[in-house]
């Protein structure tokens, strides 16, 4: 479909719908974040957003701030009104039926099977609509759930803390530790956007973490999976102590798993090596409508999913400090042997978090 | 001696001097970098710079440039003038003898035996002088000459470059290139400001570098250190084709060193474990006129600098790349096996070199 260059004062609405949409960071999974701003003659009368799947949409939400008295107003809106019936009837049609003059979308709906036919129902109903010619914010806040619509599988964030010289545990496996509070409260937001965290056995095994999200703010808990192999999680591990649903994968080449907690779920999955199928447990968790997943796994797991092309984002949180080369790497990279066959990346952000330094990498043929 | 806020004219042509005293950034060795300018009614008639040991100091450079014609004018010049006959006459007696009304620098001469004399000869013939509060830029052009004069040691840097997984060389022990060009070019600055390289045995034996300072513009060779051990510098290195001094050291706990090749020097230091004494060595190269040492060493050498409380600075330039925990890494620290033994510095600067990123560590408990 036709985009368009927007007007300032478009621009100015539309920018707001955007930031209403980020509002949903951390609860619309497996939904898009999504906001909306309703204006007459550029003064807002009604805004909303997204907050839940099974809630109101971004535009249910605005027309009820506007009190639905919106005949002949202009909606902005951050993505493309729906057309179909899920939990919530399609928002195009309330959008008609409240009588807009137009409406204004930062981008079209990602599904291919859906994309458009809102923008179309709209125009049937002799509403004009202008589609945004910048999408980049708007798709930004939702990368994953566009990679998941039009690719299928999710997009896949790198987590790494390690100190100065690459070290993400002493030699005695101590690392708590590595970065400071404001480091690890910036995880948490991380954790927080996300629909999955995967961690390895051998992180469990070590660490026992809890592996949820702590944040101040409303959240909807990502699940939490665990790739298993020899070991398993034993029943009595933290994570199953905390809200939320818990995955246990591993490779169909071992004996069936035993004993699976109950609350637990449990997939097996190809073996590659002995090892889980990451690509088949990727596209599986996009099928259980995850959008952005996290891994926060030792250097075996976090080797295995760069080596195997599946990481979209890699988010290393380094410190001020050394370790030694005794200490364990980041990386378990069994592929490379010279400096030839190095993985290359491009930064794309580094700044100060606390007293440790965030920097963010893209594969070198990937972009967000 | 009293320092004063200096008046925004006076602070705009003292700035010019220490801008000035950059340009010797490459060739003043084993010499301070000072500026100078003179000014009459705040306008710049003469302005110099120490190009070299040997020639003109700064004051006369600029005395020079005025044709001498400065009686009554304003001297400006980042460090105190000299009151003692060294390769050239003392600078103070030539400001003296030239006539000038006052003389405003930015820092007395760190050197104890000598400080204050300067000022003392000019007020003494009546000239005004400031020493101005605010010495930190003047201060941090000469860290290193500072530090030798007032504790008897040279600034030594550890220069790194390593994959964002803290690698400096993949399981084969291919290094080249980690970082970029631009990377290399900004390393090569680096050498050119410093007064001495030093490196190791095991570097010489796998790279085999020229270990010069290979920039654009005029630069005094520094001198090149090789940390010998059992093994030595082979007589047909790379090292002995470039112009400049090179100094091979080792352990006296070894036999006599054989065959040292013509033109190279030999220097046994105390042995540590059945290494060269690092403190040692340090110290004699302050004793050799030394302000600046850059160590470009492999890990093992790199680690022993940083056990041993050495660094003062750690620039590391880090490619946005992945080699694997199976490669080199940056520092063997045998002293650290727990996350709470960590060593921690501070990050003052960091910024993209090219492709790479370069970033400038202190110890914590030392400043500039």
């Amino acid at each position: 479909m036709i985009t368009t260059p927007l007007s300032e004062q478009d621009t100015t609405l539309l920018d707001r719908a955007v930031a209403l949409a980020q509002k949903g960071l951390f609860t619309t999974k497996p939904n898009p974040r999504v906001g909306c701003v309703i204006a007459r003659k550029n003064k807002i009368i009604g805004e909303g957003w997204h907050v839940r799947a099974g809630q109101d949409h971004a535009e249910i939400a605005a027309l009820t701030a506007a009190n639905h008295d919106v005949r002949g107003a202009d909606v902005f809106v951050s993505l493309e009104p729906c057309s179909h019936h899920g939990k919530t009837g399609p928002c195009a049609s309330a959008l008609i039926d409240a009588g807009v003059a137009r409406v204004v979308i930062s981008m079209l709906d990602p599904n291919p099977e859906v994309s458009g036919r809102g923008v179309e129902m709209l125009r049937q109903a002799g509403i004009e609509v202008l589609i945004s010619d910048n999408p980049d914010q708007a798709r930004m806040i939702n990368s994953g759930f566009c990679l998941r619509m039009e690719k299928g599988r999710p997009l896949v964030r790198l987590k790494i803390a390690a100190t100065l010289d690459g070290r993400t545990a002493a030699s005695d496996g101590s690392s708590q530790w590595i970065t400071g509070d404001s480091a690890r409260k910036d995880v948490h937001t991380l954790r927080a956007m996300s629909c999955a965290l995967i961690t390895g056995i051998g992180t469990i095994r070590a660490d026992n973490p809890r592996l949820n999200a702590r944040v101040d703010s409303d959240v909807e808990q990502p699940l939490r999976v665990v790739v298993e192999g020899h070991h398993v999680v034993p029943p009595d591990a933290a994570i199953f102590n905390e809200a939320g649903r818990v995955l246990l994968v591993g490779p169909r080449s071992l004996p069936s798993r035993k004993g699976v907690p109950s609350g637990a779920e449990y997939l097996s999955f190809d073996s590659n090596h002995g090892k889980v199928d990451l690509e088949q447990l990727i596209k599986s968790l996009a099928g259980q409508g995850c959008n952005e997943v996290l891994v926060e796994a030792g250097p075996t797991l976090a080797g295995a999913f760069l080596s195997a092309g599946l990481v979209d984002e890699i988010w290393i949180y380094q410190s001020p400090d050394i370790i030694g080369e005794a200490g364990r790497g980041m990386f378990v990279m069994p592929g490379i042997k010279s400096i030839q066959e190095k993985m290359s990346f491009q930064l794309i952000d580094s700044r100060p978090v606390g007293g440790d330094v965030r920097s963010i990498y893209l594969p070198q043929e990937k972009g967000l």
